[in-house]
């Protein structure tokens, strides 16, 4: 390739929606950037990658394209945009990192940075995490439709929880996204972070395979309305039991009125299938440990009666060993 | 007709599952019993009744039917076997009621007696409430099948609630039914019957729907088991502080172990789909407000939280306009 490299070296481990959209950016803007796939290596090889974007529709005709993580380059950062429920598979789907090296965690829910510290083991590098406010979906092999949003917020992870400034390494991967035309930022609270967006994955997410529902027609359902006001505030009372729990000298709680916002920026949204709803149809595994498992586990530590994501938990786990099954 | 009647004279209003089976069951004993049907009119009037029952099959080629309540003759006894959904068309359904006439509601849910006493008016004959405790199902025109139990509990209504001693018709209706082979009794409580019953449906016939599941794929689950019980132990909370509130010096609490009871009763079961998840599959409308929103005023009147009941509620409404808008 000719034109002139600038920025980290990436590894994409994962290239659906957000790993093909978040690559596809940063390569555009010049960074040197390294997909692993699975289903679509062939051909993505062949064809490269295509973003439909609301920022503007643009191609790769060439990336760089893997299906196994022994070929590929050393990088700087590892960004993991696999769904959680592939994580336990995480250590035969790493390539080799070197010392120094961050594994960038681009995933939705609770404990997650935690689970793959552990995977990865004592000798492992930095775990950051990284979350994703974006609508997008792979709606063919290469090929990414982004519908809306994009920002992204990274952090380090502190295996106490504890606040993290943000590490130069931080930075230069805000600056890379930045240069990409994405809307990046550091934040020195991961796990609060984590919980402001589990306030919109619990509910939608989960009720959207419960009621077969896309965002649009949960919203326009009085009833669902209030049970997804229900579901907010219980996650946002888990959040400030653990922030408080985490840091009593700290305030760390979800800004007042964060639900309320939630709700009015889910209705000006246009008509979304969750991710959630997208795995149930195509009859994947479900995200429901990190998005609704975690978050329980936590609420019980700490004693709080939580029973609308309790009572959607179950029907969640009911759900998908069912779904599961009519494969 | 040749054969003796004995008994009262039984009008059935919907002969569905229930109308059909004990219908059926009333004129194989010697009662004269006169059908009002609506699909099945045509088939019914030429062919009869077909019940196949664990207790035994039998078949009734002629029976009386009829598609318009005004042909009927007056009746002692006007059973009405629709759903609750029905109800608000009853005034078109029934017969023409002479003074003295009992209309007696085999059907589920709590209020269901007061709601027809209103739509009857001043005027009505009155009102009482059995419960019918069976598996049944409609397999076919004229065709029922009764897979399990059939037992029938009869009391008065009561405006306020109260205790009412049998009254010399409901011991003739009970007879009847006993000389019709089915297990039948009276009782001086049917408020406290019918939140027995509920007990029941509310976790079943409404998680039947929102999980697409039989009664034994239900009971598999250890989450969806834990969930029931939850529901069971929130109806349980309404009935009882039901029970206090409408007669504070006298004990009409569920009896403690119910909920226990009920779980092995289904357990013990052949695998079942209920009547709600039968009415879905149908596209018909759901007895959501008899089995649900009824006893939802009555716990947000008591100041009850009852979370999972009304999570239960929230959903099955959803789901029941979607299911009508996907006819």
């Amino acid at each position: 390739m000719s034109r002139k490299m600038q920025g980290l070296r990436y590894a994409i481990i994962g290239t659906g929606a957000i790993g093909g959209y978040y690559g596809a950016r940063l390569q555009q803007a010049g960074c040197d950037v390294h997909f692993l796939l699975r289903s679509d290596y062939e051909y993505v090889r062949e064809h490269g990658l295509i973003i439909a974007s609301v920022d503007g529709d643009f191609a790769l005709p060439n990336v760089n394209a893997y299906s196994d993580p022994a070929d590929m380059p050393p990088a700087d950062v590892v960004i993991v945009a696999l769904k959680t429920t592939q994580n336990r598979r995480l250590s035969e789907l790493l390539p080799k990192i070197n010392p120094g090296v961050a594994v960038l965690l681009f995933q939705n829910g609770i404990g997650v940075e935690s689970e793959v510290s552990q995977i990865l083991g004592e000798s492992a590098s930095t775990v950051l995490g990284g979350l994703c406010f974006i609508c997008a979906n792979k709606v063919a092999p290469g090929r990414v439709r982004h519908l809306a949003y994009g920002r992204v917020l990274i952090g380090a992870h502190d295996s106490q929880g504890q606040l993290c400034a943000p590490t130069p390494l931080i930075k230069n991967i805000v600056a890379d996204l930045t240069r990409a035309n994405i809307e990046a930022e550091a934040t020195e609270d991961l796990p609060l972070a984590r919980w402001r967006k589990l306030v919109w994955n619990v509910p939608y997410n989960g009720l959207s395979v419960v009621l077969n529902a896309t965002t649009d027609e949960m919203m326009a359902d009085d009833g669902v309305r209030s049970l997804i006001t229900t579901l907010m505030q219980e996650v946002i009372t888990i959040a400030n039991a653990w922030g408080e729990y985490a840091s009593p000298s700290t305030d760390r709680s979800i800004p007042k009125g964060w639900a309320e916002q939630m709700l009015a920026q889910t209705e000006s949204m246009q008509p979304y299938r969750t991710s959630m709803k997208i795995d149930y149809d195509e009859k994947r595994p479900l995200e429901i440990d990190a998005i609704l498992g975690n978050p329980l586990r936590i609420a019980q530590k700490l004693n709080l009666p939580v029973p609308s994501m309790t009572m959607l938990y179950q029907q969640l786990c009911f759900l998908s060993v069912a779904n599961a099954g009519s494969l």
